[in-house]
């Protein structure tokens, strides 16, 4: 597993992500896609989804604002990424939260062939059917652990990123630690969503091992988290400094910094 | 009434305030309420605006970017506020703009149980039924003053507020003047949608009183305008430093700052 | 043909420019309008975009994130403005990239009576039926030259504006070059659609003549780009410096600054 060299793949291949994601990070996971230094392309109409897809290197589902048409297209989307070969990751934001989230989660869980679920530790308890609290989209109490990655990827048999102060991503067996990262990341809105936007983004260039993938994605993201909170004054100034962080990844440090 | 004691109050409860907003805005929105301090959740699809309207201290509704969807959706979000006592912001976006804008906000108004209204003058004389004049969503010609406030106040029998430059709120008794701000403000998209959305944070912790949640709200966010204005090089620095200020506004301060 | 008269009298006259554009970019050319110095507005409800548009003095059409809903407002949208004489500018975000694409491109051309397509030399060169690469809605491979506007535009029959490292403006017989701009406008999402929207602002007020609206939009656009550029530490820093850029355009030296 080596964030460097995946790093480096993706400013090479430039692999091009679809993102069918929510109206409040559209303009954030893309432009945190392409300062990473993918490519990313938003589509979400049913006459589209299936050829967009297809042509991805990875296919990125939101439910951040979801409503029917909308979940109808990621499963469109989805089911011609999985014909095609395109790894999928999942960010359930809000699962927990409604009911309609939590059935959308499943739903999407159960009929696609998702690769990766990215979400905070009440998203991912409730996935992995325990108690969870949630207010809104963020999680509240502590974030459960090396055990909850654990559990919920043996009980949904994917690999699961919980992020929080310490990430975890698990396989059900092996659970990868990720402490890279800054206080501020939770005060802006959407970057648990870019943070998954940049995993489809290692997944693009790492689809053949989804837990390097999403470990390597939450270091990248998290020493950017970082780098920008160097010279932030407070939430705006890092939002802007994140771009520029992600920007300026040195494949040949990233490894050396993961904590 | 107490800018300083309702901020505090919001640091630390962190209100959830539900809003279904445009699209223009929302991540902006969001930014704004989270650096002030309080929780953020876009919702909008029917199976889940009641149950989430229903668990938030607040709920702003936005027709920005309006559409029929969308109308049913604030209309349910909205009822379901009412029947759990949560309060209501109205931010009627370009009504006297389009028939179709002003149609709109009086159905929301006749409908719902709105605790606030907050607009530009043009907006407000249209609802009140005063001759307006708008071009696109911006009000042209002066901004009508503190009896504008009072009179729409009256006719609508809520607490309106006008921002401008000097903003006014009135329950039709009282009109309280808000001085703070600065002109870059009006250089920024959304910053209108913004101050809703802070009153709906102040509502969130104030809803017994909304004529004090809603002059309070235009003090903290005109405070700071004036302290982003302080390193500003145009519309975009100020815009980022904007929220920057709105996570350092400081509650000890902020009840002398006011004009 | 002069950018600083055009220039001096958007920021005189504020056009209205109504925007029915795509979900990722739409905060982003409001706030560069709005930069420029016009007013931007956005609306997409079949129930007011006839109103809407009748009263803009440009209309703006960007089909980055459609859907069949968001195109027959673009065609009511259209209709009405060209029954009342406003000039309308098309961006055909991602032409090539899915059968849709260019299907929607193609009707939006056939039945409205467009004045300006600005695009991507793969999306430019889709719509003129040449073979094109496109990957998502970056063009991949070199621009096509002056050449690629000059038979679009024959073919088309209205002026053609292909952005790229140089861009190339023509109305089938004159080539405009405009070698403005900056490596790090290809970093940030949505600049192509912020030039379309200058393109608009443009038009606002020298709807008279394409031609010289849609290269004026470029040469400002491109030296924004490079005013930016010179403080940017990243794409992020370089996005946000943008708007500052555009704000500080100088009418009496963007002549002179054409290249």
């Amino acid at each position: 597993m080596s964030a460097s060299t995946d790093l480096a793949l993706i400013r090479e291949r430039r692999p091009l992500v679809h993102q069918i994601t929510n109206f409040v990070v559209m303009n954030e996971t893309a432009n945190a896609t392409l300062a990473l230094g993918a490519l990313p392309v938003m589509a979400h109409a049913p006459q589209e989804v299936e050829e967009m897809a297809s042509a991805a290197s990875a296919l990125v589902l939101n439910i951040g604002t979801l409503s029917d048409d909308w979940v109808e297209a990621m499963l469109a989307a989805g089911r011609a990424a999985t014909r095609a070969g395109v790894p999928i990751v999942l960010d359930p934001v809000g699962a927990g939260a409604t009911r309609y989230r939590t059935e959308v989660s499943q739903r999407l869980l159960g009929e696609l062939d998702v690769a990766v679920v990215r979400g905070n530790s009440a998203e991912v308890a409730t996935l992995a059917g325990r108690a969870a609290q949630i207010r809104g989209v963020e999680a509240v109490g502590d974030g459960g652990g090396p055990e909850l990655a654990r559990e919920a990827a043996r009980a949904l048999g994917i690999v699961v990123a919980v992020t929080g102060p310490v990430d975890h991503v698990s396989d059900g067996v092996t659970v990868n630690a990720v402490a890279n990262g800054h206080e501020l990341l939770g005060a802006v809105t959407g970057t648990g969503c870019m943070s998954t936007a940049i995993t489809g983004c290692f997944l693009g260039v790492r689809g053949d091992d989804p837990l390097a993938a999403a470990t390597e994605a939450l270091v990248a993201f998290g020493v950017a988290g970082e780098d920008a909170a160097r010279e932030a004054k407070g939430p705006g100034s890092f939002h802007v400094a994140l771009y520029d962080a992600l920007a300026a990844l040195d494949p040949e440090t990233i490894d050396a910094r993961a904590r």
